[in-house]
């Protein structure tokens, strides 16, 4: 039984999709813009101020809690969803406020280039660069938590594997809203979630796959659902169970514990993907917010 | 000759045209979701703040330069546009960024309620409860700017009417972007104008008018076109030439002429409708800023 915020929530979702099929026809930036009001879903996050950090090394917009330090000495990497095509920070700005507030620190959303007129890996590199301005600023990897929410969760693992195989740190975890992490869409909640799931089918995420990564999405850093996960940070996952892509979380779950990595993974029950887009307004996002704020809260505090 | 970028800016106000009628015929709470995108052309105002100020009296946002204190001693009420039934502060919160930067004091949008679930005189108490809200916090009148845009800028002038026929102190002054006055869009430009403006026709503002005020276009306050302009504060007015709603900019010169109050007015030959809007990439709407910052600027500095 699903709250009557959760309801209404879903009605957005579906008003939302109406939209995107009455502009399917006009241009791609046409349909970003209209893309956005899927983030608009998201109540305001009180007590949080943003700023453009496009002056800095990192463009991305800041995301900081009230009174906490303009200089962080710890902070969320918050890698955000559209499928590597659409959304932008300013648009995820309230989502990861929630998270932020949640969690007592601050939040860097990295504007990182975007599908398909910069493909895989151009938005990676910019995750990456934005990890390593971080660290360069003399953040501490042990103070660095990230979190993402669909193609941002895959970001996210595509860039701890990137690390694992490089000189650089691991941060201290990784906290996952519903990661996409199969460009080629076979997970069974694909076909099973298929009459239930209103954002995800598996030919729309294989279209985006294809723009994202052409001729790569079998890439095990591109799909990070093919890769080993040793050697990566304490996972923490949560996912919708109406999702058509709830079978990405499962699976990035099954890796985790095979590779021996520390997880923590919930279902939520009749929940759509990124149900937290609702926080703000919707008990159940709320709900999930808090329970990835605690977590990224207690990991960071343990330094 | 416009320069390349106020090319570029018509052409993306060309886009956002056939998005609209795209959706014409969704609800209008999508409507409004796509009318997002036009606020969206704006720059990043770098070096700004932003903040939820939903938790305090008056809701909307507050956008603060950064290095200026969170209690002011001198605020401007940005009153955003959008023919009373269209945009958010958060949609506008960059145009009204680059505004404060250029002022170099804070700004609030106060989010007043719209039409045509709110018709007139809703939004007009909201932005007077703003005003009200920050005098109660200790500014003083004489350095408190008004400054709107299109259905922003008559509410302004409303609001100044409001407070000249209470016991409310005047503010310093309101600056006014291609404001709406006149609902009833009698204007000779909505003709000679007619086949260069891409956002305003007569059709389309008496629709909107009819929404705002349903019965009432003919109001001296819902229209204060029709106003006798006496005892108001110093006024500063810009308008775009290829405007169709031109002639209500210089309406308002021409009544705040008769009744004696200082005012400027300028025209930017061959400029949209709130071409402002493209502050941050447009070099006409960043010279219109700077000029209109430089203004409030110098008149809150006189006390």
């Amino acid at each position: 039984m699903v709250s009557p915020e959760a309801v209404e929530f879903v009605e957005s979702l579906k008003r939302h999709g109406e939209r995107m099929v009455a502009v399917a026809g006009l241009s791609l930036d046409d349909q970003r813009v209209v893309a956005e009001g899927l983030q608009a879903m998201t109540g305001p996050a009180r007590g949080v101020a943003f700023h453009d950090a496009s002056t800095d090394t990192v463009p991305g917009v800041w995301v900081r809690p009230e009174g906490s330090d303009v200089v962080e000495d710890a902070a969320i990497v918050y890698v955000h969803g559209g499928g590597y095509v659409y959304g932008t920070p300013v648009g995820y700005r309230n989502l990861a406020g929630h998270v932020a507030k949640a969690a007592g620190v601050a939040a860097l959303i990295p504007k990182y280039r975007r599908a398909p007129e910069h493909p895989f890996p151009a938005g990676l590199d910019d995750v990456l660069a934005a990890y390593r301005a971080l660290l360069e600023r003399g953040i501490a990897p042990e103070k660095i938590a990230f979190v993402g929410d669909s193609a941002g969760g895959g970001l996210v693992l595509a860039t701890l594997l990137r690390i694992r195989d490089s000189d650089l740190p691991m941060p201290a975890t990784a906290a996952l809203m519903s990661p996409w992490v199969d460009l080629e869409a076979t997970g069974a909640s694909m076909v099973t979630n298929a009459g239930v799931d209103l954002l995800a089918s598996a030919e729309g995420m294989r279209a985006l796959g294809s723009l994202y990564a052409p001729g790569a999405t079998g890439d095990p850093i591109a799909s990070p659902v093919l890769n080993d996960y040793s050697g990566l940070c304490p996972l923490f996952i949560q996912a919708g169970g109406h999702e058509a892509l709830l079978d990405d979380s499962t699976r990035v779950r099954d890796k985790a514990i095979e590779a021996g990595i520390p997880v923590e993974f919930e279902v939520f029950p009749e929940m759509q993907h990124v149900f937290q887009l609702g926080a703000g307004h919707v008990p159940e996002a709320d709900e999930a917010v808090a329970k990835l704020g605690a977590y990224v809260r207690t990991v960071l505090a343990k330094y």
